[in-house]
C-alpha cells in the first residue's frame, strides 16, 4: 500500500497547456483568468489530506458557454479540465494530478428559477446550497441535502453527496431533475425534461451525478424541493452503546417513522465537543434527533421513538422546540467536525465514509471501534445511522508520515471491513483519488470494465478530471 | 409519419439463429428450449398495438448462469437476445424486429432474500411484483412499486415503471439498490453493494434501469421495501374540472400531505366503469385518494385535503376504511383500463404516458381533451396526478387502419404538447420502439448522441435488444 503522502496514481504524464491555449484563455477571460501562484494553489488543494497539485490556469466561468469555451479550446490539445465548486471534496478530487485548466464555477452563482407549482428549481452550479436556501426563503420551500460544508449545488451533483437529513429525504441522486453539461465534444446538452419522472432513454442524469467531473463538467441543475414542515423539533437521547444507538433507529425506521434526522456521535465524540462547546453532556454514545411535520406528528413519532429507545436503554430525552434552542441542542453535532479536529493540536483529518446494509451497522462500527483500541488510535466516530453510513475522523499531524501510514492503514481495514458486510467504500464521499483502488474489489472486474468503458464512450481523450474514478491511462 | 400498423423501423437486417446455435441452446435446455409458432407468437406480442414479431426461438432460463450461456452463445454469432418477463409492455419493447432468441424469465421466479434489517429483499428477475409481495406477508413490509399489471420486477427495472403509488413511494428507480446483469461479454455483473446510498463510481444501477434490454440482461434485482402503514383509508370525490383536480392535489403536496395514491379519472372513464362496473358514480373528473399512518395521522392528512378539495369546489368526500371497503371503493380506479376498452366493441387501447411538470398537467389535460373534442376521438383520461403524469387511452378498432392512424397522429400531437410544457414523450411506459422517433425532439441531438456512445461502449455488437431506445443500425 502507498504511504497516505503519496499519490496513489499514476502513469499520468502532466498535460500542460501550451502558450497559445494559454494566451487564447487570457483575451478570452482577462482578470477572470490566472495562473498566479496563490490562485493555483488554492485550486489544487482540497480537504483531503493530500497534499496540494495545482493546475496550469484557472479560469472563473459565468455561463454554460465559456465553460463550452474552455472546454473545445482545451480538447484540442488535449488538456486537462478539472471542475471547481468550493474546494470542500475530501477524497482528492480537484488535484490536478495531470494538470490543466481548472475551471471555477464561484461566479455561476445565479438561481435561475424557482417554481413552487413543480417543487423545482435551477441553478447555476456554482450556487451553494446555502445560497439557494436562502434564496428559497419566505417561499415555504427548501432544498434538502446537506453534507455539512456549504458546498456548491454541482459539487455536490458530481460527488452524489447527501447528510445528515437524508434519512427522510435522500440523496442527491434523490433530488436531481434534470442537469446541463458541457461534454467532451464541448457541445451542451440537457440530461432531461423537468418532468418528476421519465423513462425516455437512458438516465443520463443520474450518470453523470457521482462521476466526479470525469465525464463532463455539470453547468446547471435543476433539483426538487420539500414544504417545509409546519415545526420541528429536536431531541437528545444517550445510550449505553453504539448498538442500542442503532437498534433504535433502525427500529424506529421499520416502524415507518419519517425522522427528519438521526446522528449517532460516539463517547470520544461528545469528549470533543465538551471540551470545544464547554458543554457538559455525558460522555456516551448519543442519538441526536429531529422531527418535522405538525406538532400532532410529532408528538406521536417522538412517543414512538421514545418508548423504543427505552426499550434499548435509552436514558431522558432533552427536547428542544424554538427553533433557536433547536440550534442550541444541535450544537455539539454542527460543530462535532472542528471539536474533533482540536482533540490533538495541529492535526487534520483523515475522514472515512463507509456505509453498509443497516442490519450491518452496528457490528461494523463494534468492530471498528476494537481496531481502533487494539492501534490506539484517537478517532471520534459519527454517523447517519439511518443510512448505514458513518465517519471516523482519523486525526493525524500532517508531517508525521508514521501517523498518516497508520491512518491510512487504517481506512483501508474499514474499508475491507466495509465491504465483508456487504456495504461499499464510499457512502457520500466518492472516488476522488484515494478510493480507486477499491473499486474493483467492490464491484469486481468487470463491472468496473463497464464503468471504464462508459468514460472511453463519453470522454474518449480523457480531459475531464483525469486520474480519479476510473483512471484511462494508469499503468 | 408512419402507419401504426407498420413498425417503424429499421434497417435491422434480421440476424437468426444458425441451426448449430440452435441445436446448441436445445442440447443445453432440452424441454426449455422452443422454436414452436405459438411459443414464439406469444414471446414477440407485447400490449402494444403493434402486430407481433416472433423471435426464432425461446429459452426459460433458470439461473444467471444460464441466462449468460444463452449471450455467449448468441454474442458469437451476434444473434439478438431479447429478455422476457410477462410481456406487458407497451411500447413494442419485446418485438424481435431483427429476430434473435427471446429469455423467458418466468422460471427465474425465487425470492432469495427478505432483509428487514436492511428494509430490502433480493429477487430474481421472473419474480412479479405480486409474487414478492406475496412473499412478503407477515413481514410488515412491503414492496411499493404498481404498475398495474403483475409485471416481472426485472421488466419493471428495464422499464423504469412506477404506477399508482408513486406519489407517496417513488418509481422503481427510487426503489431500487442493486442489479446483477449479463453483459455482452456473457460476464455476470452486480451494478452496486447492498448499502442503501454509494457513491462508489459510475451508478450503473440507474444506467440499466430503463435500458429496456438494450445494455445487458438484467437476472437479479434487489429492491427497497417499506413498512406497512398502520392502517388506509381511501376517499373518492368529485370535481367541477380536471383543472381543480390538479389543483387540488398540486397543493396537498405543496402543503407536504404524503398521499399514498391521488388519481384522476375524468368523465368519460367514469361513464366506462359505471357501465362495465354497474356502478352509479357522478360522470364528472374524479379524484381517488388514498391516504395511509396511524388512525391520527390519517384523519390530519384527510382534514387538510378537505379543506383544499372544497376551496377548488370538490364535492362530498366517499370514505372507505375497512380493506374490503377500500377495495370496492377503488375498484372503478383498479378496473379503468378494461371498463375503457369496453366503450367500444373489439378495440384495442393505444395508451399514452405523457408527463409534464406538475406546474403545466392542468392545461396540458386541458389541451388535450380540446384536441379529442376537435377530433372526435374516444379517448378516457385518467392520471397519475401527483407526478404530472396521465394516460389517455385511445380506443381503435385494430384492424381499421383510418383509426389507427388517426390514433398515432394523436399520440404525436400529445407528445409534441408534453414536450412544449417541459415534459418528456412517456413518464413510466419505456421508448420501445414506439417512442424512438422523439427522443431527438425531447433530449436534443447531443444527448441521445451520448446515449447511443453509451449503448455502443456496453453492447459493441448490438445483441441486446437491438432496434429499441436508440437503434444502432438505424438508417
Amino acid at each position: 500500500m502507498d504511504s497516505i503522502v503519496n499519490i496513489p496514481v499514476c502513469s499520468n504524464t502532466r498535460r500542460s497547456p501550451s502558450p497559445e491555449l494559454l494566451a487564447l484563455l487570457e483575451s478570452r477571460f482577462a482578470e477572470r483568468f490566472s495562473t498566479s501562484k496563490s490562485v493555483l494553489l488554492q485550486h489544487g488543494t482540497d480537504e483531503s489530506i493530500y497534499p496540494p497539485r495545482p493546475p496550469d490556469a484557472v479560469v472563473y466561468v459565468r455561463s454554460t458557454e465559456e465553460a463550452a469555451f474552455v472546454v473545445r479550446a482545451c480538447a484540442r490539445e488535449r488538456v486537462p479540465v478539472i471542475g471547481f465548486g468550493v474546494g470542500s471534496s475530501v477524497e482528492g478530487h480537484l488535484l490536478a494530478v495531470a494538470g490543466g485548466v481548472c475551471v471555477d464555477f464561484s461566479q455561476m452563482n445565479k438561481v435561475l428559477a424557482i417554481r413552487p407549482g413543480d417543487l423545482t428549481a435551477t441553478v447555476e452550479a456554482g450556487v451553494t446550497r446555502g445560497q439557494l436556501n436562502a434564496a428559497l426563503q419566505g417561499t415555504g420551500f427548501f432544498f434538502s441535502v446537506d453534507p455539512g460544508a456549504d458546498a456548491s449545488i454541482g459539487g455536490m451533483v458530481a460527488t452524489a453527496a447527501s447528510g445528515t437529513n437524508t434519512v427522510r429525504y435522500g440523496t442527491m441522486r434523490d433530488n436531481l431533475v434534470s442537469l446541463t453539461v458541457v461534454t467532451a465534444d464541448a457541445e451542451v446538452v440537457r440530461t432531461a425534461s423537468r418532468a418528476r419522472k421519465s423513462s425516455a432513454g437512458y438516465n443520463l442524469t443520474q450518470l453523470y451525478c457521482g462521476s466526479e467531473g470525469t465525464l463532463g463538467l455539470i453547468t446547471e441543475v435543476t433539483v426538487r424541493l420539500h414544504p417545509h414542515p409546519e415545526t420541528y423539533a429536536a431531541a437528545v437521547v444517550h445510550f449505553p452503546s453504539v448498538r442500542a444507538v442503532v437498534d433504535c433507529v433502525i427500529e424506529a425506521i421499520q416502524m415507518g417513522v419519517p425522522l427528519a434526522r438521526a446522528e449517532l456521535l460516539d463517547a470520544l465524540t461528545i469528549r470533543a465537543v465538551n471540551a470545544h462547546s464547554r458543554t457538559t453532556l455525558g460522555e456516551h454514545p448519543t442519538l441526536f434527533l429531529e422531527f418535522g411535520g405538525s406538532q400532532a406528528q410529532i408528538d406521536e413519532q417522538a412517543g414512538i421513538v421514545r418508548e423504543i429507545a427505552s426499550g434499548h436503554g435509552g436514558g431522558a430525552f432533552q427536547w428542544a422546540k424554538r427553533p433557536e434552542e433547536r440550534s442550541r441542542l444541535w450544537t455539539p453535532r454542527h460543530h462535532a467536525y472542528f471539536a474533533c479536529l482540536q482533540l490533538k493540536a495541529g492535526c487534520r483529518s483523515l475522514s472515512t465514509d463507509a456505509c453498509v446494509p443497516l442490519s450491518a451497522l452496528a457490528q461494523c462500527i463494534e468492530e471498528t471501534q476494537a481496531d481502533i483500541a487494539e492501534h490506539g488510535l484517537l478517532v471520534p466516530v459519527l454517523g447517519h445511522v439511518g443510512d448505514g453510513n458513518f465517519h471516523c475522523l482519523v486525526l493525524v499531524d500532517p508531517g508525521n508520515a508514521a501517523q498518516n501510514d497508520a491512518a491510512e492503514a487504517f481506512s483501508h481495514r474499514l474499508v475491507q471491513r466495509a465491504l465483508r458486510h456487504g456495504g461499499t467504500s464510499t457512502g457520500e464521499h466518492g472516488v476522488g483519488l484515494h478510493k480507486m483502488r477499491y473499486l474493483v474489489e467492490e464491484h469486481g472486474e468487470h463491472t468496473v470494465a463497464l464503468m471504464r468503458a462508459v468514460k472511453k464512450a463519453l470522454d474518449p481523450h480523457d480531459i475531464f478530471n483525469p486520474g480519479k474514478v476510473v483512471a484511462l491511462s494508469q499503468g
